[in-house]
């Protein structure tokens, strides 16, 4: 069942250690298929290591097991609640990546210093506050995902043009058109990260870039007036 | 004697350089045999490219060798009294890993910044004080492990929930239920203290992670409920 | 048309992966013909792995694509206006290495704090300007080439003696005899960046080495009593 | 002539790169025969990957060239003083190494901050002042082997028990019992450089390690008492 999809998503969840975004087994991919309703994610634990296309799960939107022999990854609710809430996106990607974990340990969004983040993501990237005990308690994973959705609502955030957030104390998610998109804005969030981290630290008093380069760096990738690259 | 034990440490002395752990000889492992009362333990000063499996050293619970060619690890008495003190404990591991020597340098307990800490270590990570002259001169390394389990019961740590620990001005001492797993808490204490170090730096005014939210992810691992990986 | 030179400029695009200076598609090298007054250029947005060299794109100095089947680097002006301007370079490279574009996104120069500078770059890098709204709208990557010629000329800085320039909240561009010095020097200047950013966390009140050090190293090197290496 | 000895020093600085202390050519590594009162040094400027071992250079104690086809090292004079005035080295390394030169660029000696540090040099790694503009015009590198043996013996440091120092605004040198042992303490100098760095971020208030503990860790592993290792 979703053959095709499940290759996908597997070559898409062994490109976080060549990335050097995980440390033993901490991240996961998924990818959809909006026709069936369906998702395919990584099983729970499993390292990558040993990861074979054929374990990954079959899981519905409201997270329930469809088909697999393993348990889905513990991320899985989070996941199918942003399937569910946003239609555009294909893949989703969580990871524990250092300096994107150190923003969201911080409980800070990086601002937007230069063209590098531009080119990519069009404002700050957001970082949401942590859960409630009350959240946490009745139901975290599903929580974490309600909660992102809604920031994104309240902030006015079009989670196509701002494609990762960081959850407080916890780290980032991203997501794309496809699994490999959302590992490549994972890869992008993380380089990102970097750069403002170093940015603040050589010049305390640094302002985000002027919101004309942003948008020019933005428009220049994104959008019907976009001339990067080979056009499509 | 201890054959299949002596290969298990071996294999767990040579994930050190794997990860990134260790310079040039600046690293131990150890396993230990509970019915025998022995342990085993990498020879001191040998260099990872030249040790075979047959080099480990069998030491008793006073850091008597047993049997062996070489000299044991000059830390073998620490690891000594950590196996006699914590009967639940089957590895123990020693490095001087950058991130975590740092912490140990500046004398700070690494805190709870997120899950991914909390994740493995239950609270935060105790940074015990330097040895006095005295204690250096009469028995530095007994008096290191001796130090490490008496802060631990004074503290009221439980050494399953906390596998590690700095010694200030020295390094971590990590453990784990075998030698590959006490090796993986010292890898993912490098990753943790990486991350606090950061994080302080973003924000340095940031507080440690909500208590519920450490113990929604310490428990999610960890004890009756788990619900992380695919079970046992 | 202009083989060699096509050649020459993959292979020296080659070289950004190769050193850790790009990461995705994050830079482009250039090498110019002075006797035809072209150059030939990276194509946009072509991953690295899938380049090659007769995908190079020939261009004129005012950035007309000459010949090739795709469209050239984006940034394809920028090199354009500084072939034009300055006769004695002969090839351009532009990256979002981590070190010198967190300096750019700092909006900071980068100080002359030690000899690994002096060896390479006569005085500190100086970071210019954002450039303007109207600039921007009018012509973004021309006027990124025209304002650092104007500044190089308004500081009186020799592009030969200082042969790297950071574009406030963007990134470095550096250029050489040749692509492949162009290269080098890129890498030169993300070490010498890493290396002033930390000097200053070290020590927050240093100073630029003394002048008479930096004459003393830069004309080691350069110039008629130049005597390291191994002569010409 | 001195075949073996230019083996030997060739092996040494391939260890430079295999161990990240170079970019480029920034290093040298040299090895001296007491008897012939001879030593042997890299060719200046050439790159690692070219290097031959028939190509290094045999100078004399004055820094003349006694055999090779190439030019030695430029930093010849500076090795030549240090075998000149120190009769118990045998080799010396020059590296632009990117911690240690960070602290040499802020000007700062390396405190001991723990027992990674005293395992190898005893008390700080001192940072030697800039040359004067005379010192510098008379005989750069020359002087700085001067000024090196000039400030060991004012602060009454043996070379064998400190066997590193920063330049001012320049770099590292270290030496030891042979052109390995040399490079061998430009990596721990590296290591040390880096963990200090990151220990005063994480606690700016930091203080040396008590000098009982620094005292432990070095005679652990040096002199009459030493118990590190297998032992000779």
């Amino acid at each position: 069942m979703l053959e095709e999809l499940k290759k996908a998503v597997y070559e898409a969840n062994m490109l976080l250690p060549k990335y050097g975004l995980v440390t033993f087994t901490w991240g996961n991919v998924s990818g959809v298929d909006r026709e069936k309703g369906l998702f395919v994610i990584k099983p729970s634990g499993v390292p990558y290591e040993d990861l074979r296309w054929e374990d990954m799960v079959v899981v519905d939107f409201d997270g329930n097991k469809v088909e697999g022999k393993m348990n889905p990854s513990s991320d899985t609710p989070t996941h199918a609640w942003l399937y569910k809430s946003w239609d555009k996106i294909g893949g989703v990607v969580h990871t524990h990546s250092s300096y994107a974990t150190s923003w969201a340990q911080a409980g800070r969004s990086i601002p937007c210093y230069g063209t590098t983040h531009a080119d990519y993501y069009y404002g700050e990237v957001p970082c949401v506050r942590c859960l409630t005990g009350e959240e946490i308690d009745e139901a975290y994973e599903l929580n974490t995902g309600k909660l992102i959705v809604s920031e994104f609502a309240r902030m006015d955030k079009d989670p196509e043009a701002v494609s990762a957030v960081l959850c407080k104390n916890h780290g980032p998610f991203a997501w794309g058109k496809d699994p490999v998109d959302a590992v490549h804005c994972a890869v992008v969030l993380e380089e990102v990260a970097k750069m403002a981290y170093r940015t603040e630290l050589i010049e305390p008093r640094v302002q985000p870039a002027p919101q004309v380069l942003q948008d020019k760096h933005y428009y220049r990738k994104h959008g019907a007036n976009a001339y990067y690259g080979q056009g499509k």
